[in-house]
Order: C-alpha cells, then structure tokens, then sequence
C-alpha cells in the first residue's frame, strides 16, 4: 500500500477511535455491558486486531480474556464456568480472543480429555443459553470471526519462522493444526449468520479500521436503544403476577412426630452413611449440590449442622447468601454464584441461593417483574448446566406453619445466648407472610425440573426434618452410585 | 471414656461453643480478621478437631481452607499468592487445614517441582513477613500442631481400612509417608513455641475442648486489647512526619528535546524489539512487572500505550487503580494487588499501584500516619516476594513540572475529545503539590529497593519520556536475559 494511502486509513483510524472512546464513555453511562468475541484461524491477524481495539480503549473498564487450554481448576467446573465467571460488568468492555465456541470444538474434538461431558451434543445448547442470558440482562455481544487468505496466512507463519525469537510460536502453530477448529467455526457462523462479523483478514490498515467500524455501528444503535428506553415508562416492581398459582405448599402442612431416642439413634447412623457417602462422591468426582431454602426460624442452619457434623471438612463448602457487594449488584444476578460453583467430588450446601432472586427480590421489589419471570428459566437453565455437568442436585424448601414461626421466634427472643438471631427485619419479613407465600409457590411450580427438583419437608418438628433431609440425600446420592 | 464422663465434656463444650459464638460476634464489630491454623500429621484427628470447630462458628462469616498441592495456575504465582488471596476479611475467621508450612515443607522437599524458587532459604523469611504483615493489620492468628500417640495414629488407619469406602484414604496415607513433614513441623514448633498451640490428640470429647478453650481464651485476650483502643485517641492522620525528606525529584527537572523524526524511527524499532522481547519473557517464564506513579497528566497512559503498542495481547495485562471496592477495604490494602500478581512468563503494567497507599492515602488520610509509615516496609516485603518468585520489576515514576501540568489541564479542558479527561478531583489534587512533593520524596527515598528500583523519568517532553522508558524496560530485560 502506498503511503499517502496508508496516511488515508490512519486518519479515518483516529477519527473511529475517538467515536470509540466516546461511546464507551456514554454506554458506561447506561450501564451496558459490551462482549467482543475474536474467533480465527492461526495467524489470521486476530491477535493484531483486538490489541489494536484494547489500545482504543479505556484501560480502566476493560478487560482482554484470553482464552488458554483448561487448567486443572477449570476442568473440574463446569463447561462454561471460566467465561460466566470473567464477564464484564455493567460498566465493562471484555475482549475475547478465542472464546467459548473454541473450547466447544475443543471438547468436540476431544482434544480436552478428563471431561464429565460425555459427547457433546448439550454443549451447542449451553451456549445458546449463556448468550440468553447475557443479552436478556442487557449484555452488547459483537462477535467477530477473522479468516485469510491461505497465502496470506502462510506469509504470516514464514516470517515468525525467520525471527529465532518467534520460532517456537510457528512450530507450535505447525503442531497444532486447525483444520478441525476452521471446518467447525465455519458451519457455527453459517448457521448464525445474522450474530457474527466475518472479517477477511487484507492489512492492518484496512481490518483495523474495518473492525473499528463495525464495532461503532454496533455500539451506536445500542446507544439510540438505550436513549428510547430511558425516555419509557420504569418497568413495575410489585411482584404481582397474575395471581393464579398452585397451592403446593399446603400439602406439606401439619404435624410430625418422632421421640428423642428414635431420632439420637438414626442421627448417628445417617451421620456415618453420609460421610461415607462423601468418600465414594469424592472417588467417582461426582459434584453434589445441596440448596436450602424455608421460612426465617425454619430450622435451614440446624438441618445444614446435621449433614456436616461428621463429614471431612475438606470436602465441603457452605455458602451463605448475604446482600450483594457492589461489584456483585454491577452483574447478573447468577454471576455470584457462578463464582461459588463446587468443582468435582465435593459438597456444596447453600443456606438460601440463588432463588433470593424470586422470593425476597420479588417481595420487596428489588428486582422488576419482568426481571422475576426471566428469572425461572434462568434458573432451569443454570441448574440443568450443573446437572449435565454430572453434579445432583437437591433443593429443600423447609416449610413451618406461621404459628410455629411465632413460637420460634419468641422463643429466641427470651434466649440472652439466641437473642441475637432475630431482627427487625424477621418481624418484617412475617408480615409479608402473604406474599412470601405467593412468591413460594410460583417458585416451586416453575423451577421444580426433573434433574434438579424442589423437595418440600414439613419442619414444624425439626427431629423430622433433620432425618427426613438426610434420608433424602442419602438416597439420591445411592441411587446416582447405582446408576453408572 | 464412661458415658457419663463424655456427658460432662458434652457439657463443658456447649458452654465453649456458646462463648465462641459470641466472641465472633463482638469481634466482629471490631473489625478483626482471625486465622487459625491447624498443622498435624497423619490420621491425627485435625480433620475432626477442625470441623468441630466450624460447626461452633457462623457460617456467614467463616471458612475454610484446605491446603492442597498447589494447582498450575498456583504454581505460576508467588509463594504464599494462594494465602494472601485466601485470608479473612475485617470480619471473618477463616480456618487452615494445613497451611503455608505445609507448603513450604513440601517445597523444601522438593515434592513440588517446576518451582522457579532455587532452594527454600528464602520462603521461611517470606512466612515471617507474611504473618507479621497481618498481624499489624489487626489479625489474629492462632496456630494449633496436632500430634498423635503412634499406637494411636495407626489405629485410626486401620478403621480407614476396615470401611471399603475409607481404604482409598488410608491407602494414600501409606503412600505419602509424613516422617520429613514431622520432623520438620516439630522444628518449626519449637523454634517458635510461643506462637503455636500444641495439641496431643486424646478423644474427641477431650481435645475438642481444649481447641475450643485455647480459642476462647485467646480471643477474650483480644477483646480486652481491643476495648482498651478503643478508649484511646484515634491515630493521627494528617499526612505529616517529621518535615525531612531528601529532595529527590528535584534531580530530574529540566527540559530535553527530541525531533519528531528522530522519534518515530526509534520508537518504532524500540517497540518491534520489545514485542521480541515478551516472547523471550514467555519462553523463559519470566514475569515482567512494571509500575507507573507520575503526577496527574504527566502522561503514564500516553507511556503504556507505547509499549503494548506491537504487543501479543493474550500475554499482557494492565491494572488500574481505582478507588478500592468494598471488599476491597475489608482487607489489608494489598490484598487487591495480591489477586492481580501476574503469573509467570506474563506482563503486568500498573497504571497506579500499590503506592496510592503511601501518595493519595496519605495526603488525603485516608490512612492513619501509622499505617503509612508501616507501608514502606511493607511494600518492600512484598516486591521482594516478586523478586523472590523471579519477577522483573520496575517502577516508572513519570515527573512533570507544575507549570506543565497547567498547560496539559488547559489544553484538555480546551479540546472536545479530551475534555472528560479532566476532573475537579485533578485541580484539587494539583492545589496539594507541595503535599504531594514531600509524600512523593519520601516515597521514593524508603522504597527504592535495589530489585525493584524506582525510576524517575522527566515528562516535560513526552517523546522523551516515551523512548526513555522503553530503551530502560528494554535494557532491563536484556540484562536479565544473559543473566542466567
């Protein structure tokens, strides 16, 4: 190219950065996350392009993700643990060179080993689920896929060859030959044309400026979106649906007995079977996910003590589930407990979860309700993520009557060593009884999937609940041992 | 033991438990990190000992850390990286089952290879300053070694054994012979007696209660401490020392030239050489870490973008430094800096670091002068632990006259582009120069460690200060590389 052409694309090069650096500026503004995919083949001038984007960035809400063959840490997470758990927030610009579709060929191909994933046909559907759910909570994906001339490529590849201090980077390239990896990527970006940018890798100056644009038009008819929104009605936050929903916490109403004796004797047994049962969850790397939810004083934090008394601490984690931090409100809702996913072989018991979401968010309108009803299948898709990644889960809603409540909590109450479990916020919590049991029911209609199912148990006696939760456990997991 | 004997330990542990609970509680309020480790051989009980004592605890503001051998991606950081990231917050206790002497005892024995530390004289003094660094935060930190009668230690095995689930377990206790982690613990344990709590293993019933009676009386001893601080004057905050510092920014004043030509040739070959460069660093697994403090508009953007400029973007990353977030600054303040340590073979810009403690916080008081002045060492201990672990490091620190700042602010406030650029914080800032001065000597007089040297750089010109920094990143880099 000759010079004074070249001066042509620098200066249309400045002039795109400067929109660039604008708009990331505004869109920060509107509180939009931007994820901006680099797919290519070896040597295509990826790497030249998103540095190029990096460099018109600013630094301080961006991030560059490369994406690495999976650690050891990764492996044993589930399959797009590394990408939910590295998206950017509702200020942030993430960069990805190679992404998600690289690490699913990568499986397909069963260059990854070690894998729970037995073939790879779900894999395609957890993708489509994670850019769902990315864009549904507002997430920009410009996905990019860079290709070249055969030539051209090798051109690359010859002049890292020439330079000793780039040679080991071409024989690498040499080694791993990306046949497989171009065959795939092009059927993804022929069957989902409309989401991806082809770029047909020419020089620098022409792909650059090419990217720049393309990223610019994006990111502006995203601003034009966002301005009409802000110019539109809130969205409502009553937690009013249409106010049908199934009773089904009535039928787990009433009252159980079991002496003092009967359950000291069972306790220890089923104490003993579990922390066995943890040893075998251990050997077959089988992940094991235990959600509790239930009325405040339900008995969720006694139920949890039973089941780790006599287990290997090493094996376990609980995880509370406390008001969002700041960087936590600035993502999905789910990111936090992306983050908090158990790997393979261990427990993972959660006192409240991830279905804070649809019950106290709902309530007291934390959340939109268009947000809430997005919210159901959010949570179906990310517990069908775990179970095909091989982890059981069990959900228990403990359910006490709201006289058991009051007793419960006056009890506390006179207790000086107790007192300090109940708060202000208990007693508001009670008055909104109603809605709570509104908010419960549609819970447990609309995300009680097969794989991961709602398991109700009546604590208005806690030495029936305890056993009847280990008892539960202690059967999913045989039964899971049984079956492969 | 006889029943009613173990009715009496039963009795005694409630009674602990209940005053655990509470001390964590009270502490809580004041803010007071707790580590406790637990260190112990084989089949010792620890296990058991250490999730007795979670049981005891809030699980909201409790956890626990299992030292395992340490994974790739904590093998390409630091020493102790895995327990700076992993340590409590300003109101948590975590507990270590095993810990940084587990880690250090299998480095010195060599069982974890690959390791860039060339023999481990090195890491125990790294272990000093790691504890010492959190104890002046306010941490409290409990130390138990467990140790087991060996008729006694064998019997426990052989219940492994006898349970088809547990042989596995046994069976790795067999393999992995601990006779060096012993006789190494007990060295340790006794050169340092007063910091470790030495726990012969009876019963359960038995040594829980001395855990928990070793915990209690440790914590009541805290409490007291921490009631009488609170009586007492708050630390002062102003910023001032003694008055003294050696001038030495005066040194780099001046102004130098350089032609727009002469610039472009060598900033192009400068930049293609440090592109070699990083692929030199990657081969050899040598981590780069540079370090950019300079007055506001002296232009550390402007510097960093020059050298990533031809860079492979999938092998460098910048951090900025913004305000800290709230988790952040429930924690020692370079915990954040911890997490973002490069991994080996990587480089790591800083646009501000770690110095806002001893810059920004200082002038402003955001730290007391005690914490500042416990900062210098502080960050010396830690930059060492960089240079330990094989790290380049080096710091740029870019100087502007007064007079040039204003014409930098003024030219920003006049063009559209750059306008958002400037804030009213930038003006405040630069009616605190003389602050600054004397924050900015000090620093670089305390903390111009010979490994990690500090680099004053005149940034009257920006051509100049460009290709000054990276013919010195450059000449850094080469000298190393014939080094070893």
């Amino acid at each position: 190219m000759e010079e004074k052409e070249q001066k042509k694309y620098l200066k249309e090069k400045e002039k795109l950065v400067t929109k660039v650096g604008y708009l990331q500026r505004v869109l920060k503004e509107y509180k939009v996350p931007v994820m901006i995919v680099f797919e290519g083949v070896h040597a295509s001038g990826k790497g030249r392009l998103s540095n190029e984007l990096l460099l018109a960035l600013d630094s301080r809400y961006t991030k560059f993700y490369a994406t690495h063959a999976p650690t050891e840490t990764e492996r044993r997470k589930p399959f797009l643990w590394q990408y939910f758990v590295n998206s950017p927030s509702h200020q942030e610009i993430y960069i990805y060179y190679r992404s998600w579709y690289s690490l699913y060929i990568a499986m397909k191909n069963n260059i990854i080993k070690d894998s729970l994933y037995d073939g790879s046909k779900l894999l395609l559907q957890e993708i489509r689920n994670f850019e769902k759910t990315l864009r549904n909570d507002g997430t920009e994906l410009i996905k990019f896929y860079v290709d070249i001339e055969e030539d051209k490529q090798k051109e690359h590849i010859r002049r890292m060859y020439d330079n000793p201090r780039t040679m080991w980077k071409a024989q690498e390239y040499d080694r791993d030959n990306d046949e497989d990896y171009k065959r795939e990527m092009e059927k993804i970006v022929l069957e989902d044309q409309n989401s991806w940018h082809r770029i047909k890798y020419e020089t620098s100056f022409v792909s650059v400026n090419e990217v720049l644009e393309t990223i610019v038009n994006r990111l502006e008819k995203r601003l034009k979106k966002e301005k009409k929104r802000a110019e539109e009605e809130p969205e409502k936050r009553d937690g009013f649906f249409n106010g049908k929903y199934p009773d089904i916490l009535k039928k787990y109403e009433g009252n159980h007995d079991l002496s003092k004796e009967d359950y000291k004797d069972r306790l220890d047994r089923l104490q003993k079977e579990m922390r066995d049962i943890q040893y075998t969850l251990y050997e077959r790397k089988i992940p094991l996910i235990l959600v509790f939810e239930g009325w405040d004083a339900a008995g969720k934090g006694g139920n949890i003590k039973r089941i780790i008394q006599q287990l290997d601490p090493t094996g376990y984690e609980i995880s509370t589930t406390a008001a969002p931090t700041d960087i936590e409100l600035r993502h999905h809702y789910l990111w936090r407990f992306w983050k908090q996913v158990p790997k393979t072989g261990h427990i993972s018991i959660y006192d409240r979860s991830w279905y804070g979401r649809v019950m106290v968010e709902r309530v007291e309108g934390f959340a939109s309700n268009k947000d809430v009803e997005r919210a159901y299948e959010e949570i179906n898709d990310f517990e069908t993520s775990l179970t095909n990644f091989g982890a059981i889960v069990l959900k228990f809603f403990i359910h006490i009557s709201k006289e058991e409540q009051l007793k419960r909590f006056e009890a506390r109450q006179a207790d000086e060593n107790k007192v300090w479990k109940i708060t202000d916020e208990d007693w508001r919590n009670r008055e909104k009884w109603d809605l709570y049991e509104e908010a419960i029911n549609d819970m447990l209609d609309k995300t009680n999937i097969k794989k991961a199912p709602w398991l109700v148990i009546n604590g208005n006696n806690k030495r029936y609940a305890r056993i009847t939760v280990l008892e539960t456990v202690i059967t999913a997991c045989t039964e899971r041992f049984l079956d492969k």
